[in-house]
């Protein structure tokens, strides 16, 4: 999940309609049933495992992309469910090359760090300048051009550990916006701790996005350990000069897809309940947390519903979105779908933060609709899942949808561990609990149901512009 | 520490000498006293943080290890060490060189893997094979030459997490003796699974030891994640190919040195102490817990002994042994001193056990110096350390000088994170919990002390061989 997507958005509670929803005890019923079968018997697990195994690493435009988007199609068929499409998307296509961070004075020794997506490479003699380090990014805002120009600017800021995003949200700006303002000092290049919890050697990559208004320069990100080392020796209080060399290019575009899946509905069957989740990872790790395991959620609602065999009375959309982890290639092709689909959704989930356990339900809905998230919050009480405010975010995905008043339903989990592997190497099955996985699967599950099933409208909120 | 090494000697408990060892409550109130002190005022740490960060990696032959070299006189003789001299030493030099490790059928993606050390690399344009999968080194021992020949060879027994070095020594052998065992049965390369603990995607290297009776092939260990996805593969029942390209190579013999420093003794000043770690490290991480912990551990008993400011009976002599980790070349080179100056050595200690807590002290000393040995467990018991049994093995590198019957005290730690970042790009300066380390110190000084002056003899035991 990108960071320039994580702000909350400004509250808005005024309800566009007057009817609620409700759920009859019947659904009540089938879905405490629904919850209760997928937490002992899901195979949630089962679809990360295949994913990681199978495919690996996916990002945009690579070899592994193309065989993701056969993968899954394959794999939802392989579920019983009969309509499966792509919608062709172009994305771009970023390759990391290779990279080399040293330091070359005043105590030689490698850096193990990689390049941020969407980087430049350096010229082909590399980089190697004195670092000039800034405890965060607003500290880099107000330097001076003097202490910039010409150097390699550093940014130590670190990644708090927190069960919501703000650890995250906190750390991630300097990724994405300090290339650019280092620039605009004249730095030559950036050097960023990662943003990631752990402690293991390992770099967290993740986009960064260029400003128009400032040269682009190569930017790194540091493994923790050697963010530590970089400051011992900086705290030294000698100069400290560091070589970097990175091949990190764009390639031409590729043609990739969102992958849509669809359990048609039977009388309100014009009316669609997305789930979304992006098929595409970065390239360090295989991508099991960010976003397997939302791959895989999505995936098992879809299968579980089918298995009913009878059409619920919303249409279910699957999508697992291309290229989000790099430009939102896919969700942004998403939006350009003809307004009147676009408008007949009438709720969006999205599950892209990882396999750690579920404990909230946010909600992002008309007034009307509050009292049915109240429902659904008591349902997965169980779960330990709490109800939460009316102020969910939607994912990066769904964002254009939130931006178009669709209602939104977020089940927030736990991240406090999401970030030792976020971005990194680290990011393989062994971070996926099977048992957590399928019990933030059966939430999504009931939750999904009970609004296929619900009577009334969901409304819309007021738009808010992208 | 290598594990051919880890084999418990033979007990032979019949004293060579009839005089025992005793310590006068003088000294015992002394030792107390710089236990104390050790425990609060100790720096072991910063030997270790600046070793770590003024010389990093140092592997046997590197230019690394001849910084470290210099890096070790300078220091102890900052310390406050007069006597501080270099045995040269001829050492490999070993290079890492590339690699690329991909399963290009049936399902590619990368590997993340490093060479064992000492392996050839492969030809040129790599080795591609089907591979053949083993549980243990025994089982592929058991194999027959029509299941391994022309393959790529894979075991993937696990090291077990262990506070003593048991999980080590189950697991080892694979690595040490594997290549040379599958290539016998005509292997084209051997992947094992890391012997390592951690879950990091992050391989851990160490030295293999090729047979002079089989054709010597290229050896690579996996890192854990990597190997589960391997696993997972072959538990598909289909065929798994995998392509290796290595360009390790071994270069010409540099001159490396043994760091000998001394604390001249009184009247028993013919009697040596040694007390050893060594100062080379795998290139892979920045040598922390192996065995920048032992470097800063003997480090910081020399100093805080030469702080007393008055000669204590025996000589103290710390030697920082050169290329442990390969071949163990400072080793042999010191078991070669004239054979009067080995005589002279009373009884020695080595520290490469890195820096989790001692919980035992382990002797091999004649009958006579048991009671002395249970003296200093009792002074040690405040911090939780046992009295073990008269078994040590004591280290690597002090090896020849228990062969030829010299006495050895043991401090055992708690190794239980050790195979975490044991050898691996994670064995950097955050493993070291600086309290701990300066207590195990704290131990090993009044150990010393004890031993410095002890009234008696400490004999020897039966010659062993090597």
């Amino acid at each position: 999940m990108p960071a320039h997507l994580l702000a909350v958005p400004l509250l808005v509670l005024v309800s566009l309609t007057a009817r609620g929803l409700e759920s009859p005890p019947t659904d009540l019923e089938e879905a405490r049933r629904l919850l209760e079968r997928a937490t002992t018997e899901g195979t949630a697990y089962d679809h990360v495992a295949s994913l990681t195994t199978e495919v690996g690493p996916r990002p945009a435009g690579s070899a592994g992309d193309k065989a993701a988007v056969a993968w899954a199609e394959r794999r939802l068929r392989s579920l019983g469910i009969k309509e499966v499409r792509l919608q062709p998307v172009q994305v771009p296509h970023w390759v990391r090359g290779t990279i080399e961070t040293r330091v070359t004075s005043p105590f030689p020794q490698p850096l193990v760090a990689a390049a941020l997506g969407g980087s430049i490479g350096t010229p082909e003699e590399g980089v190697e300048a004195e670092v000039v380090a800034f405890p965060t990014l607003e500290a880099l805002r107000e330097a001076s051009r003097d202490q910039v120009e010409g150097r390699i600017v550093y940014i130590g800021q670190r990644a708090r550990r927190d069960a919501t995003w703000a650890g995250y949200g906190e750390a991630v700006a300097k990724r994405v916006a300090g290339p650019s303002v280092a620039s605009g000092l004249g730095a030559r290049a950036l050097l960023i701790r990662s943003v990631g919890t752990s402690r293991s050697r390992l770099p967290h990559t993740g986009t960064l996005s260029y400003s128009v208004n400032a040269p682009k320069i190569p930017a790194a990100a540091l493994a923790n350990p050697d963010a530590d080392l970089l400051e011992r020796m900086l705290a030294s209080g000698q100069a400290v000069t560091v070589f970097l060399k990175m091949t990190s290019r764009d390639l031409p575009y590729e043609t990739s897809a969102n992958v849509i899946a669809e359990l048609p509905g039977s009388d309100l069957a014009e009316e669609i309940v997305l789930i979304g989740a992006h098929l595409d990872s970065w390239d360090l790790g295989t991508g099991a947390i960010d976003d397997g395991a939302g791959v895989a959620i999505v995936m098992e609602v879809a299968a579980r519903l089918a298995a009913l065999g009878r059409p619920l009375r919303r249409t279910l959309r699957v999508v697992l979105f291309a290229s989000e982890e790099y430009t939102l290639a896919g969700a942004t092709a998403y939006s350009r779908l003809p307004a009147d689909e676009l408008d007949r959704h009438v709720l969006a989930m999205e599950a892209d933060a990882g396999a750690g356990a579920a404990v909230r339900l946010q909600s992002l809905l008309p007034e009307a609709g509050l009292g049915f998230a109240d429902t659904v919050a008591e349902l997965l009480r169980p779960l330990g899942i709490e109800r939460g405010g009316n102020a969910a975010g939607g994912g990066p995905d769904i964002r254009p949808l939130v931006a178009r008043g669709i209602p939104v339903l977020t089940l927030e989990q736990d991240v406090s561990a999401y970030l030792d592997a976020h971005h990194s190497p680290d990011d393989n099955l062994d971070k996926v609990d099977r048992v957590t996985l399928e019990r933030v699967t059966a939430a999504y599950l009931a939750t999904v149901y009970l609004a296929l099933q619900a009577e009334g409208e969901f409304g819309r909120m007021p738009e808010r512009g992208p």
